[in-house]
């Protein structure tokens, strides 16, 4: 561990001179300023006045105690910034120390050009104090307003995923990213450490990691800061780091040691990188990382109220309240602010003195103007093969098996292979599993940990690679957020019931999406988070139950309609027609559900475009309710969404042509699941008019569902006479099963199927008892031929359409 | 790092005798001959035929690779027990490896006497591998039905915090803990090393990790085993482990070596024990862990048609397929399970020779048998104080003002007090956050690592603690789940947007409950997981859009009825009693919904318990359709779910009955949610005409939620007319707001409720135009005064029931 922590300092030159070293301070002792402006003041802000309680907010709110580091850290950067012409970025993990990254962007000046009623004045300065963490007006955390900005730090533990996402395909980009303690104790951020395993010096930029180490969360010591140093060491060493320790409370001590310890780690980064690059050899360094040991609210008040607060949890939020009460906190609140020397530090119109203010980068180097934390201004679109020439082959539907996600695997391949620089593909240890691996043809999986011979027989490994895999759906997710904030594309795959591992984090890029697209009017747009969950729930029958959850999408739908869409391709040619159009999207969350096993295909790739391109349609072969010159009228509509329910919906439309000729089905498919909503809730919504021309108004709708069926009623809830549509879906019953057995458990089966249409249809009811029991036989049997053979029979898993 | 590792082994003295090494090198061949026989055969289950195809079944399903090592950790780990008279349990977090559990389970006769019909002998043999796997039969993950089993392994992620819960408060147990080297790299397993800084080595057991570096997941190596032998030290170091390696691949010296270094690491374990028992002194020993580094698949076959399979990725599942259209496989299959030498080992009839059986433990020291893996057995009721007790006194309703969740804390210290061996309180760093702080009068947060002098001012630590405190959502959700599954009782707590982040553990735990309660007989009913969700939505106004998600509830009704309860107590007496009745229960997932902010109450205790008991009711002093000797018709039901939307429910009935006195309203709150739900689908479910009794057949219904909207749809979906019922919910409206603010954003403020009263009773319509617009005033009004105060107005802030 490279240390610099004894207090009594052995450099015998000092990194800063004395005036470097006064300038320094004096601009973080701005920062510092700013930040408990922000915090306490809506009047007043350069303290002309004597402070009154008028001059503060009634409702105190912000995180005091992580801020001074957060500015420490962003200073120090900026130095090396304009002294090496740095390109770098700043991500905040703590990010509710927000006033600790809004105080430096409004001293670099960003702040006020992107929000010119915020300028660098007093006027301006009073109103960017009132306005955070003010109602109506910004966050407390580095939210989508927040310039430079790529992570927001409100749930924790994704920092150093999102870091190492943004640099991945940006050689010359330098991330720093100061990690909370306690976020550290995470399980996202705890294992995203080992992301240096998948970064190629040579390709990507770096990462700095600043670990600090403030000791303490809300109201709790964190672990990291009361192990003992050999552990920490060992940690990061463990992790692959080369761990810096920057440690102490002194300011000119700290900002000598922090200014030396951080060259050095942007000098040794760009020695790596150099040697890989200039050698062209790529190789895994031990990069550098900083482990920042300060107290938690760093010069901020010592005690209050005889409780110790700097160094303390009590520092966490606002380390002093009551201002309208007390007097007493009000003059030490002023004190405090005054200690900073706001006099020495702006003018008297309340702009930073010149002499700071040259401290900063300009333009675009500045961290928070890096067009890189703008992606959308830098994004390509992709260069897009023509996916029709993927289409799979079709005389007759019903009748040709594909691995759906196989044929989507090869114009992946092809994507891939246009866009060498600007997409990746990425999925937990799953991407041949769940059958994309012919995309190893232009790419294999990114590796920069050892290799081995056997590694050559199909490891599919290179430093090279442009798949990412690691066991880590948390890791991967944060890695593709900000590959796309920063301005490239992605396709991210997972099995479809551990993609909840990740609820959290779709909720919260979800609702980044939503605010930058709502509020954030400088924010351009970027690539849609392509979502693809596979290894479906019905072809889950194997590994049971507890790999059986189709959930994801119900909480998609919680989520704003104006940055989530989810489709159900029912067949390769539908999946390639779905893909191509999310590859080409903007600011969205696109869920594909598609399954990887041999699935019927049904459309022609002509058919296919339609349809997708309608998200909903009748399937006219699989119709009988054509009534010629006269009117249309069906008897029953068979409605199915999701690739396996269609399958067993048109078995079951088959059984039923085959048993009632005279009864007209009509069958309908839905892609586009939001189709089903009214357009009042969503943009993808068919008005109640078309609604009700496709579905009739008032007959049968049989709706055979993917997930569990309440999410049709859901999205159907609006529609005319909607109790009339009987959904099937999951319903949490299985455990090692066949797939048929699987279906009949959860009744989504063409026998029930079958059932449901006797049952609803007046015209058939005892009239059809017959067939009603030769259905329930039909149950009986397969089930006893699953458990005694350990399959379904053949005529079930060979089952091919004939009608067309 | 102790290392044996080297393959000319220096060691004179060997650990295990000739003879016992041939034993139990024969016992492991028993365990892998039965682990092969499981994935592939139906039939001939000792081989005493020529291994025909028509003894393999169809479909082979299972994952070999994991499975030779779990059984050569179990079995030593008996030889230990044996030894020792160790208490001890087994969880193999590569749970798909099942095959190397169910082996030495069924070895040791638990399976048999569980499973009669799976005797020790060759019909039973023959049922024990046909069933596995098999549709209608067992899982291939270590499933509830797995004797032994308290972790399924089926969502990879939680060993290790699982084996810690099922350790704390268990000072003799011993939980050895396989963690698969894929395993290793998700976040929750990463952090949850860290678990050894709240172990207390006088008052809890120990956990004995093993990580298998098997080199290998899926179709990838594992960074863990690509880093090198100093990184992967250090790791574990910093981890606060010492690690022990064991590697290699010939099972002599392995055994050896793994006879050792287990011996060493359990003789360790006991001495640090006794250590810090004699001296009663706790401390943080660096507790052993072992690094066994062996071939995947290890014994299996080398190569499969030219590719390496042993020791490779190839390994995973199942290492030979084609088994009915390749001849040449069956053979190797036949030579690969003669390999183990089945008559060595078996006798005539199929059972385990008595020199074997004796080397496993008997009766319940036999880690499958261990009635602490089937805690139910030995959970005891919780001492529970009486809650009427906390009562919060009241006069009037909705006039005195509680944090509800304060209040609760009350209780919960004196449950504590009263159970200070087997309930513990987990949170992340929320304790105090979510107002449960009084429970540290009687223990603190439970903290093994440094201490600093000023902890002392309010740090609230203790070696002792029995608050569980880490910033790891999924680590709490992984102690407190096996904590319960080993026979006691917890409350976990939680901030209600970030819940998300164990979204899927809630899946996978509701799944395991699900399972015993339906199919596992034997296993003896648990205490609920007792959830609580608190720093609500509707008082996230200050922490913005990112802390705003009250969607947990939505995945929680996904699972099934016969696990899951939530309850939504409007204030602090019904937050008791529901309390008290969730800590009482067995066998659910109960989740409370309650804010910890200042709230209004409105029952006395005597009212709360009736009301929590019916779990839904009319407020009569908030009506006033009751007509006296006339019957009863409303003209609108006021309906209301939640503590803030409840406080809005009755503010907006207060306006109505002031300005329409002649409108009746009926008033319900419902705090049991499932109520809704219909009795066929929920146990708690209303029947039709009770719900119709309640809210009419057919009147208005204003329905104000405290999440989505489309939940109350959901439940009330059969309902007569649900149509007419309007909820008004969450719908991501947020950012910085105040209270009233963000409820205005959402439409379940009192102004918009009034609106929707008008808009729907027929009798008011045009003729509250008047009222509808003074409450679009109010509206303007109160966002104006917001954003210019950043609070919200006196008398909303002070607003008081006046009615009764
Ligand atoms: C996943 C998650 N759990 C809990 C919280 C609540 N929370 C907000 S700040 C905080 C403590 C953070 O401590 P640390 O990372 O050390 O940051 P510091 O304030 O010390 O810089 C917690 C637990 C959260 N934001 N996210
Ligand atoms: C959270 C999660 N993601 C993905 C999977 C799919 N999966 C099943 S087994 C496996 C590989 C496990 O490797 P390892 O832990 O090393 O176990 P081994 O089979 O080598 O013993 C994966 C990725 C899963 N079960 N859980
Ligand atoms: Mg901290
Ligand atoms: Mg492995």
């Amino acid at each position: 561990m490279v240390s610099t922590s004894s207090s009594q300092d052995s450099v015998a030159t000092k990194t800063l001179t004395a005036e470097e070293l006064t300038k320094i301070d004096a601009y973080w002792r701005a920062c510092n300023y700013l930040a408990v402006g922000m915090i306490y003041l809506r009047d007043n802000p350069l303290l002309k006045e004597t402070l009154q309680k008028e001059h503060i907010k009634q409702r105190l709110l912000g995180h005091w105690g992580s801020s001074p580091a957060l500015s420490f850290t962003y200073i120090h950067l900026n130095r090396l910034i304009k002294k090496y012409d740095l390109n770098s970025i700043f991500l905040a993990g703590p990010g509710h120390g927000a006033p600790g990254v809004l105080g430096p962007v409004y001293l670099e000046g960003t702040y006020s050009e992107v929000y010119p009623d915020k300028g660098e004045d007093e006027s301006g300065m009073q109103k960017f104090f009132k306005q955070f963490s003010f109602p109506g007006y910004i966050g407390s955390h580095c939210t989508p307003e927040t310039p430079g900005s790529i992570h927001e730090g409100g749930e924790l533990g994704y920092s150093i995923s999102h870091a190492f996402g943004a640099v991945y395909d940006n050689p010359s980009l330098i991330a720093a990213c100061v990690v909370g303690d306690g976020e550290a104790e995470t399980g996202p951020l705890a294992t995203a450490w080992h992301s240096n395993k998948f970064l190629n010096p040579i390709r990507d930029g770096a990462v700095l990691p600043i670990l600090n180490l403030n000791g303490y969360k809300i109201a709790n010591p964190t672990i990291l800061a009361r192990i003992s140093p050999e552990e920490l060491e060992n940690l990061f060493k463990g992790y692959g780091y080369t761990p810096y320790v920057v440690e102490g409370s002194d300011p000119e001590t700290m900002h000598q040691k922090m200014a030396e310890v951080m060259e050095e780690c942007i000098l040794k980064i760009r020695e790596y990188q150099q040697e890989a690059r200039t050698k062209n050899k790529a190789f895994r360094p031990r990069w550098p990382m900083i482990i920042l040991r300060t107290p938690k609210g760093w010069t901020g008040p010592q005690e209050v109220d005889g409780h110790k607060v700097e160094g303390f949890w009590r520092s966490h939020q606002v380390p002093m309240g009551g201002m309208h009460s007390n007097p007493e906190h009000v003059k030490l609140l002023e004190q405090w602010m005054k200690g900073y020397k706001p006099e020495e530090l702006f003018d008297d119109n309340g702009a930073l003195i010149p002499e700071l203010k040259e401290l900063a980068p300009v333009g675009i180097k500045r961290m928070s103007a890096n067009p890189i934390a703008n992606g959308g201004l830098l994004r390509k679109d992709l260069k897009l093969p023509d996916f029709t020439e993927y289409a799979v082959a079709m005389d007759k539907p019903g009748t040709v098996e594909v691995e759906n996600t196989r044929v989507l695997g090869k114009f992946l391949r092809d994507v891939m292979r246009n866009n060498m620089t600007n997409f990746r593909v990425f999925g937990p240890d799953e991407t041949a599993s769940n059958r994309l691996q012919d995309i190893y043809e232009v790419t294999k999986k990114t590796w920069m940990a050892d290799y081995l011979p056997e590694d050559e027989d199909g490891g599919q490994l290179s430093p090279d690679g442009r798949v990412m895999e690691m066991l880590s759906e948390h890791t991967l997710e944060g890695w593709l957020e900000t590959y796309l904030l920063t301005g490239r594309h992605g396709f991210i795959h997972s099995y479809e019931a551990f993609v909840h591992v990740i609820d959290s984090m779709f909720n919260q890029h979800a609702k980044w999406l939503d605010i930058c697209k709502k509020h954030v009017p400088w924010r351009a747009p970027v690539s849609s988070l392509n979502l693809m969950l596979s290894s479906l729930v019905w072809r889950q029958d194997h590994n049971g139950f507890s790999h059986q959850d189709p959930g994801f999408v119900d909480l998609v739908t919680n989520k704003s309609a104006d940055v989530t869409r989810i489709y159900f391709p029912p067949d390769a040619n539908c999946l390639l027609s779905v893909a191509d159009h999310c590859l080409r999207s903007k600011d969205y969350i696109n869920v594909i559900v598609s399954d990887k096993q041999n699935h019927l295909q049904y459309l022609t790739m002509d058919e296919a475009i339609k349809h997708c391109t309608k998200g909903i349609g009748i399937w006219e072969w699989a119709s009988n309710d054509d009534c010629g010159k006269a009117a249309d009228e069906p008897d029953v509509i068979m409605a199915c969404c999701g690739d396996i329910p269609t399958m067993e919906s048109l078995a079951a439309t088959a059984i039923l042509r085959e048993e009632f000729p005279e009864l007209k089905v009509r069958f309908i498919n839905v892609v586009d699941l939001y189709r089903l909503q009214s357009e009042k809730e969503h943009p993808h919504g068919l008005s109640n008019k078309e609604f009700d021309i496709l579905f009739t108004p008032d007959k049968p709708v049989i709706f055979n569902f993917h997930g569990y069926p309440w999410l049709i009623h859901k999205l159907a809830y609006r529609r005319t006479k909607q109790e009339r549509i009987h959904v099937r879906g999951y319903k949490e019953q299985g455990n090692i099963n066949t797939p048929l057995e699987l279906a009949i458990l959860n009744q989504i089966d063409r026998f029930n199927l079958v059932i449901d249409v006797i049952d609803r249809v007046e015209k058939l009811g005892s009239r059809a008892v017959y067939v009603r029991e030769r259905m329930r036989n039909e149950i009986i049997d397969n089930l006893n031929y699953a458990h005694e053979q350990g399959m379904d029979k053949p005529e079930v898993v060979n089952w091919k359409w004939q009608f067309s």
